[in-house]
């Protein structure tokens, strides 16, 4: 039986491929993508993990039961324990310490998903939450599973390798499927036919936002 | 065809009607109700109205569609611009003046109640905040019709009756039936049989916790 | 004595002129500005105020006393039950109808900043809501004001001129004095110089959000 | 210096005193306590516990720095992953198992204090919330401290040891000492002399809705 995520995919499949097979995403594969617009994505990603901390933990406070909070319990450990960490390396190595990257103002394209989601998840229940949340979490590993192979070419061959490591890997990969089975408990319980187009204007709305933070990358490089 | 409220009231009956047929209730249709323990009430109320209209507020901070936000902004102005001066007004007769009534104390019963109704409501969606308002809106219409010929005898005997005529009243009563529909027009949208357990919990919880409402005005005259 | 909002615009000037006096404002004020810029421009605006208007709810919802809740009320109705209407009919001045507004996808300049304002309300207190409000409220005064004598050429002449009245008259003027002079008496109670740094960040970022908004209109008639 | 803690304590002292010399305080310290009421008690406090990990979601989510943030997390995971499995083993000495207590309703005076903290936080800043908090954070660290070599008798005397061992030891005491050092930065940015008042009202309610779940306890036992 296909998860909840795969039927909202297949609704917005123009604009999802636009956003996870963005041209930011093809250069990352080939090498192509300019190094100041991996640089830039990577700085503002890093913003966006901090309100993506605060996604996790208002998952917490909407959560109605001891299970939904240990769920998003464990997506928020996830980012702030460990994932930030691992962002403040790869930063370091394109010489953005962690002091500048806090200093950092947002992007708009920052701003526009980051608060799109918290909004979202506060306006409605966990499942608006997670419908905003899902191009992120999902989009990345698909991104990642879709690249598994690529051997990109040129001067940042290596890092952008690593990324695609890091989301093509078992770790991430785990993340991700753990989070469409607990969407989809999540709309076993609140799922209803006549929510639904608006569930699909959400996640379409939030993968356009996606594909606009590519481009923001790609922008700061021209 | 019954109304979603029908359905809540008739699956916590026993716990609505020790609400809906309190001994205030029963004192205040009598008139055997102590002046004092109608007086804390009326002050408690009015601390109650203020927490109700950001309540209100929150149902228009909640809603995904203009309907939904011009309905809840006109149970918003029926308490800020009208219900809360009758009350003064009422409470002026009973001697607490204005400034007063802001400067009481919230009696923990009044904070139970409200901050519950809150909280589910930011918690939840715009469904759990109309179940968790009901035993509010619609029991004080169904105590008004209960209550309809009742003659209260004793010494506050026109400022009981005046009560039971405000919610018996055509104004209240119409006010009430708009909020049930506009609830079953929410349930429509947003209500699963998964659900339905919490949301009856939300309902009787609440019904609870305006019965204690009621025992607080008792308390203070023994 | 200068108001709280003097200071902020002093502090942020440069970002401030590029909002207020923006390349879509001069067009406006002198007629140059493609019509399909206005009218994006006018259609987005519509759902701009929708979610202002949550904005406003959210206002009270955040007040804690009463006068906040009625000025807070006042801005809510303002908006919801005459600004709406006039936009409504000045769309359709331009073909567009009630219906197809509602149904139009927001822009991601129309989320990033109205997003951003009811995600910095509800994560802090109302000072943070009034100062992320406060560009739009009261940069659409002075835009007002700094044409208050220009003389539209061209096709669309009578519409800007229209539009510039709006902002410029004596009604919006008022509404904005009495934002800037409740945001002020906030800030009596609120402000820290230790905040200071934070909330000047916040009327920047909402300052730039707005200019996006302009540059959303002029792109899509290029 | 005194903490900010210490200045609202003694503002409030004979609240406070009413909350953390407590008559069931002193049950426990001398072992008269009955069984019943401390039973009561400790199946309350874990839903008490559910809701404060709610509470401390929020602090992540209201935070504005990635310090706060993880000073929340310290706090949500000590009761998420710690505490709460304590708290079932201890139950389960009382006879009440895991699935029992998830099940049962939550008293009133449970929902009055946790909805009150959450609001409270909701509406208004991260110094709300925390000041909400520090009654019972701070409270059962005093009153540990204050029965630090209590020596009670009867049948449950070596529970209530245990019990006031948990909240004296070193433990429970960084504990409640990093939280009061975390509360005293948060004033350092966002107290105001003129929010005081309301500060001081938030922490006095707060302590007598602590007064008052004590009170439940002995109630239960009557």
């Amino acid at each position: 039986m296909s998860s909840f995520f795969e039927r909202l995919r297949a609704d917005s499949l123009a604009v999802w491929q636009d956003y996870t097979r963005h041209a930011f995403v093809q250069g990352l594969a080939d090498g192509s993508l300019p190094e100041e617009a991996f640089r830039t994505y990577l700085a503002q990603d890093y913003l966006f993990l901090i309100q993506f901390s605060r996604a996790h933990a208002l998952a917490i406070y909407k959560a109605d039961n001891l299970a939904d909070m240990q769920e998003a319990l464990a997506g928020l450990k996830a980012i702030l324990d460990t994932e930030m960490d691992l962002h403040v390396g790869l930063c370091a190595g394109w010489g953005l310490s962690k002091d500048e990257l806090q200093k950092l103002p947002e992007a708009s394209q920052t701003i526009a998903y980051t608060r799109f989601v918290l909004e979202t998840g506060m306006r409605g229940d966990l499942l608006d939450l997670q419908v905003a949340l899902a191009p992120c979490v999902l989009g990345y590993a698909e991104i990642g599973r879709d690249n598994l192979t690529a051997q990109p070419q040129g001067p940042a061959a290596k890092s952008y390798r690593n990324w695609l490591d890091e989301y093509s890997g078992s770790g991430y990969q785990g993340v991700a499927q753990a989070f469409s089975d607990w969407m989809d408990r999540t709309a076993d319980r609140y799922l209803t036919e006549a929510r639904y187009p608006a569930l699909l204007q959400t996640f379409t709305q939030a993968s356009r936002l996606e594909a606009d933070f590519w481009r923001m990358g790609l922008d700061a490089a021209r």
